[in-house]
């Protein structure tokens, strides 16, 4: 038997529509349990092409607004930024809720506190940020793939997926770069990472950055906007400069794929002296209807 | 100023939801002359990541019933197969109209003769179909990167698309193959073709086939069904076997990419003494909507 469900496409981190990331956001909140199984839902997220394609249900916590599952078209990711940013859009149209200020996401990381700015604007706290040494001959293959030069020992950050944090000299620098995609993949594949982050600082005293985040082998050679990958990278400028303090980062990306993204990203200083990191920025649905299972 | 255009995604060359060859069709008919731009096209084109992605526009030869302009994310095509049965099967979606047995499309390459069987079942006359030795070399390049043996000379079928058709043993030898995808599209670039048709025999007496397409070189390792490469592949075997009387083949490809999709292809001895090559099959309209441009 057929079933019909409400869809809508996103685009993420931009206000110009198809210049951001798009996620595919399918409402099962009012499907019957366990009707659509892990099998349907994973060849959904197969069939659309997408980076990521998310399906949303009632929360199992009753605190939380929605539970979120997230599928690449291979499998499935207990976290991910764009579609995190994307399905909170996403459920505030199916609800038709427009004075939410706050939302709790529940997913397989856990709860993910987000809110709503008065411009529309959505950013997420991540769940998780963990940061680790790698090893020199990692570096060493990483550079040789990359062909550009580091500024800083490159890092692991556990933020869901596992980037490696690679800053180069600047903006222009990490912009030009033109990896070895098939290398990249080797490397990557071998360490267990998810891939690089790349990034280079503009110029001036802000704290802007270029971003570019590459995945090849999880069959994303360069992902267009990386809202994971703007955590691993302020996580990692966290460490590297020891910011205490609540600091702004302005982070574009995409320029590459003929993307314009703006990622808005930010280390609190909570009160009870714990750092947290948050990024978000505009959202635009493109697509609207439904889909047929 | 934004604006709201109908829009479908067709699941291609299948009738169970998911197992096709996707594309995106948007409808432009009622939208005013050059409001929308080629650029615009093209964006809209890379941001839905398939493929292909096509937009119905009114016809320029009043005798077609409409025009389709198709893109993929990287640049606009003359012909393409799966999209062009997705693009009638939208036309007729768009247009309310069901009871049309024929339909004349108009794309770069020229009219396609498009029929509609009482099943549904949508098929379209190849506009072009020219056949060209490649030399020995390039044989030799494909074989190292395919890593098996052809049981025929492989050759150039230009269809739209330029596609090598490369015929193994058996369909198994060719469901079985894992080609090195970067040497493949090292290749292809060299020698200025679209990509590989991968095609094996399957036991009996059918003209059952077992079929692949690989096109690195444009950035699809591996398209899950492909209408031009079904046309390549009867239009090869002809060739080799001197077919001169309408015959029909069954070809399915998709599996190793977790679809199931089904070609009917056809060659037809005219009245006229010529041959021409018909392809076609199921589709199902999984996503409708609107998009926002």
């Amino acid at each position: 038997m057929s079933m019909n469900l409400p869809f809508l496409q996103v685009d993420v981190f931009t206000s110009i529509p198809f210049m951001g990331n798009p996620v595919a956001v399918v409402n099962c909140m009012n499907a019957t349990d366990g009707i659509i199984s892990d099998e349907q839902l994973q060849s959904i997220a197969n069939w659309t092409n997408l980076s990521e394609t998310t399906f949303l249900f009632k929360p199992s916590d009753e605190k939380c607004d929605y539970k979120v599952r997230i599928f690449t078209p291979a499998s499935e990711l207990p976290f991910a930024g764009h579609p995190t940013v994307g399905s909170a859009r996403a459920y505030l149209k199916f609800t038709g809720k427009t004075k939410v200020k706050s939302l709790l996401q529940e997913c397989e990381l856990g709860i993910v506190n987000l809110s709503i700015a008065d411009n529309g604007k959505i950013s997420f706290r991540a769940p998780s940020v963990n940061i680790e040494e790698i090893s020199h001959s990692a570096i060493d293959e990483y550079q040789q793939s990359l062909s550009i030069e580091h500024v800083a020992t490159p890092k692991l950050l556990h933020v869901g997926p596992k980037w490696v944090v690679y800053l180069t000299s600047n903006a222009d620098t990490c912009y030009n770069a033109n990896p070895d995609f098939a290398g990249l993949a080797k490397v990557s594949k071998h360490y267990g990472h998810s891939g690089i982050i790349l990034a280079g600082k503009k110029p001036g005293e802000g704290n802007e950055y270029e971003m570019r985040a590459f995945a090849p082998c999880e069959g994303v050679d360069e992902d267009p906007v990386c809202g994971s990958g703007s955590i691993a990278l302020i996580g990692y400028l966290q460490d590297l400069y020891e910011v205490q303090e609540t600091t702004e980062f302005k982070i574009t990306q995409g320029g590459r794929v003929k993307r314009q993204g703006h990622i808005s990203s930010r280390v609190v200083a909570e009160k009870d002296g714990e750092l947290s990191f948050v990024s978000g920025g505009d959202s635009v649905i493109i697509i609207e209807g439904s889909i047929t299972l």
